[in-house]
């Protein structure tokens, strides 16, 4: 793909004209989205460049990493509107922790004991559960409005939770 | 921007006919990247829906949480390429870990000294490092091609490192 895509780059760079925009987003808004392949997180929700921070990982999860981030985009750049996406027909509700560190561990020889993957059973209750764990982030004001949304990969139809 | 962006979804949502798509990225290509707002990768590689995984966090850093999101995309969905991508004006070359762990624990009164920001000093070191973790992990097999770019934001030109 490597070459595929430094290809389609250049086509993309010949027409390109958004050269001044400045480094904070410029709705002031990020959010934690899925890594799916079929989200398309700035065209289902109209954003154009330069817009809103995406910060992106296997099951939209606010992990320690997703928290670092939301800090950095808050406080370094005025990030002050946050939103999780989660997606329906997600991998994440097709295994268990314990059966891909049991694999890895067969496979690489190497101790996976210690990985967390943060696989979920229910998509309502993880999106409500991420939430959470940025209201509950003593380095993230009270204050800042977060949303919890499914994105259906079915309709491209966006499902607000909370 | 909540209602904007569920109003812009509408719209969205009223003309998208890409609800048959499987879950496995069509390119079997995953890609970390940086959160910032002027970063749109699938249109700056040539990406379409369905074509690749994109994990993003604050400077496009293989953390062990890009990690986890690479492992599950190589090992359950077939991924079998990987891209790291960072870009030019990054804000994680304009501070450092110290000044913003001080800042969060005088503004918030909790002890932010554990907190790790993965801020860098040169940008291509930086892409080469997170190359190399990716290579270094015993999860992902050493046969998997991993590119590293930098995204030039001033022209939308990327430009391949590793």
């Amino acid at each position: 793909m490597r070459d595929e895509c430094l290809k389609a780059n250049e086509g993309y760079a010949a027409s390109f004209d958004k050269g001044g925009l400045p480094m904070p987003p410029g709705k002031k808004l990020a959010m934690v989205v899925c890594m799916d392949a079929r989200l398309m997180p700035d065209q289902f929700l109209g954003l154009d460049i330069g817009d809103a921070h995406v910060i992106r990982n296997a099951g939209g999860i606010v992990t320690d990493d997703a928290l670092r981030s939301l800090i950095i985009s808050h406080k370094l750049t005025g990030a002050n509107e946050f939103f999780v996406v989660n997606h329906t027909d997600c991998g994440m509700l097709t295994f268990e922790d314990e059966t891909l560190r049991q694999r890895l561990t067969q496979e690489t020889g190497a101790d996976a004991s210690g990985l967390q993957f943060y696989t979920f059973k229910n998509l309502e209750d993880n999106v409500r559960a991420q939430v959470q764990k940025i209201k509950s982030s003593p380095f993230l004001s009270d204050d800042i409005p977060v949303s919890g949304f499914i994105y259906q990969v079915e309709d491209g139809r966006l499902r607000q939770v909370v």
